[in-house]
């Protein structure tokens, strides 16, 4: 294992770390299909969505995959898993802005080995190959890799009723 | 798009779908360590884990990520995510045991474009690369692909705090 030590790789802040990278890969993702929302750049994005607030995004999911989402449209809640694709993966130490230093998996951050993130969203529509949604909160044109039903607290949904009118 | 119907697939059921893969993959996903439970085949897994039940479960970490960890025995939930190795991915409809046909989308099936499955997990203690947890439903050996704090309902931990004495 080699190791980049307080800044010596690019990029990095004092008191991050970085690895090498495993040589290749062990298993291999397809997008299916891309997030709109109306953010542009990651430095537009909030610091995080709220699962019933924040304005509509949409998943657009490639056609090949249009059958996948026969009676999504049953639920309340979806969790997305989505791609980070700008984010780099090799720090295993970080320093967040105006925190100190964390390992990778102990943040959320989408710097990680695997720059998956899974968010739970409020389901509003599903028309064709579009679902609709609040609660997301990344850059337009992330791209999905996975969405699936959030029906339990352990899967992300809310633990009780949402409020009337919402 | 090509799609076989009704039973044209290799052990596919009547009803289920399947859709021709894309040509090759869009990014690639490094396997970070494995688990290990208590169930040696799939058939054996229990059908739901509980996060807060069951039998203790290890996620055993590639020496290259270790100072990755650092910082995460201070949270109580973990969410894992991991690669269901043995699952096919061209479903579009499947017929669960029991059910009606539904789409991928819509279920938590492993078959799925990509076979990533998230579980938040009780976190009992992080010892060198050993992460030690309860809630885990997936066979022994599968491999894991990331780990991250969850926090808040929205991230799959309990809006409430345990009960006393768990």
């Amino acid at each position: 294992m080699s190791v980049v030590e307080n800044g010596a790789g690019a990029g990095i802040r004092a008191g991050e770390r970085s690895v090498t990278l495993p040589d290749g890969f062990d298993a291999g993702v397809y997008f299916i299909g891309h997030i709109e929302t109306p953010w542009t750049t990651r430095a537009d994005c909030p610091r995080r969505g709220d699962m019933t607030d924040g304005p509509l995004c949409t998943l657009r999911i490639d056609p090949r995959w249009a059958q996948a989402l026969t009676g999504l449209s049953g639920f309340r809640h979806v969790q997305v898993l989505y791609w980070m694709d700008e984010a780099r993966r090799d720090l295993v130490l970080q320093v967040p802005r105006g925190g100190a230093a964390a390992g990778t998996f102990a943040l959320r951050s989408p710097v990680r080995p695997n720059p998956i993130a899974s968010s739970v969203a409020a389901l509003v529509a599903v028309e064709g190959t579009s679902v609709t949604v609040r609660g997301l909160d990344c850059r337009t044109g992330t791209p999905l890799i996975d969405l699936k039903p959030a029906r339990t607290p352990a899967e992300g949904a809310p633990a009780s009723p949402p409020e009337a009118g919402s």
